[in-house]
């Protein structure tokens, strides 16, 4: 399994992937699932990928020579080096993922594996505005937008409430580097198939390039200080919230608290009596 | 969708699940997914039922007829009535799954319908202590442990965390009812195919009966204090734990902590550039 999340603001991008792998339970390894596309001053793009790692791995491989036929007559090839747009440079991914699906995708579906990959493409070219996209396996792709400024994939659930909570547009770098982290803490506690090192990068709008890019590994004091203090004072956050009281003059009882409508609940109190 | 989520402890048991209901993205309704079974002083039990509604309906419907041969010669057809033991009605509810197994299960697969049921089933008998069933779509199923002293069926994911952070048999009842709406909360909050009213039973070890049956509506002051001061409180966490601080002087910076190790992270800084 894998969680991979990133996050479009206004102040900039941030990335974040685990790299715990599993082919069935029995076969865990750890594989990196970032990879940043950087040329300083001129493009800045971040890659997360999930899904069956053989194809994911080609896609990767595929994409540093991937190219679209030009825009104009006698130009050169797009590439994501030379792509003029984050939109052309997903486009690029695309095709990649096309590649590897008329080379692979008949051989995997004689041997009943799914074509099953996704991944989260984000960054910048030149003077236009950061883009993120999300790329399916068929090589099409959505953008986030100011209303979903975040992509997930693979294990996406457990760590979804607290970006829900928290990650806006107007969201801070550093409060979203910290949100994410926290979302893949919750990820962590609840499946073991995904696992550290994680890989974070956090870019900062028309940079064109970043040196916050870190792994975060199980010593890392940031990392364990974030999981200690949030497990805590979630604790303590739920003690504070006082316990439900009951009424008990009747067989059915709402909580105290006088607006509670208690529709009826379907309750068989003999051997021979319907369902009401 | 569903959720439902029940938990055994050592003071009694909790049971909890939503009511909606969805055929596809545009057809949602609302159908109850609990039934309680009180014979008082006798026997209390309570069934939680989520996957294909046709199919929980029937089993529920069935559950009220089903036989299992006697045990000992010319003794009476073990029904849930007059099972001796938890594990025995367990057995019975199994037998009505495969019952409607056996009348649906062929149509259902012709029209490409997987035959898909889960439900959660506990209570106690007589002087026997309290058991908890997770059944599966063969009638067969598992019970909880001090292990693993809770259960969830439908979408289980976002709520899981909290209560792998608060549950143990040793927690108190009425904060295992506050653990579970929290949990419903999160499952509320990321899924709009889970919803309102919710239904909530809290069994007491040893009464053999229930007067906290409850139903929970959008005008619950008491789920509505819940929701409010949990997602506050959380906010408030999150907001005091430090954000995390660059050292800029490296490309691959860790969050600033000695601790940290800075694995390679695989990095193309030119288009020629292979993968390092």
């Amino acid at each position: 399994m894998t969680y991979c999340v990133a996050v479009k603001l206004k102040a900039g991008l941030v990335f974040l992937s685990d790299s715990r792998t599993n082919a069935g339970l029995d076969q865990i390894s750890t594989f990196r699932k970032m990879i940043v596309y950087e040329k300083p001053g001129d493009r800045f793009m971040c890659l997360l990928s999930a899904g069956n790692l053989s194809i994911s791995q080609s896609v990767r491989e595929i994409l540093q020579i991937e190219q679209l036929p030009p825009d104009e007559e006698g130009g050169e090839p797009i590439t994501i080096w030379n792509a003029r747009s984050m939109f052309d440079a997903a486009r690029v991914l695309g095709a990649a993922v096309r590649h590897v699906f008329e080379r692979d995708g008949e051989a995997l579906k004689n041997a009943g594996v799914d074509f099953n990959v996704s991944m989260i493409f984000g960054g910048q070219i030149g003077s236009e505005g950061m883009r993120l996209f999300q790329v399916y396996s068929a090589g099409n792709f959505i953008e986030a937008t100011p209303e979903t400024p975040f992509f997930q994939i693979g294990e996406s659930k457990y760590g979804k409430p607290v970006l829900d909570r928290v990650i806006t547009p107007d969201t801070p770098l550093d409060e979203a580097a910290k949100c994410v982290l926290v979302s893949m803490d919750s990820t962590l506690k609840s499946n073991l198939s995904v696992g550290l090192p994680l890989d974070l990068v956090v870019y900062e709008a028309d940079r064109l390039q970043s040196d916050k890019i870190t792994c975060i590994d199980e010593n890392n004091p940031y990392f364990l200080m974030v999981r200690r203090v949030w497990g805590e004072k979630l604790r303590e956050v739920f003690d504070g919230i006082e316990h439900p009281t009951w009424d008990g003059s009747h067989t059915e009882v709402p909580l105290r608290c006088e607006g509670a409508r208690a529709l009826p609940l379907r309750k068989i109190s003999s051997p021979k009596e319907k369902l009401i």
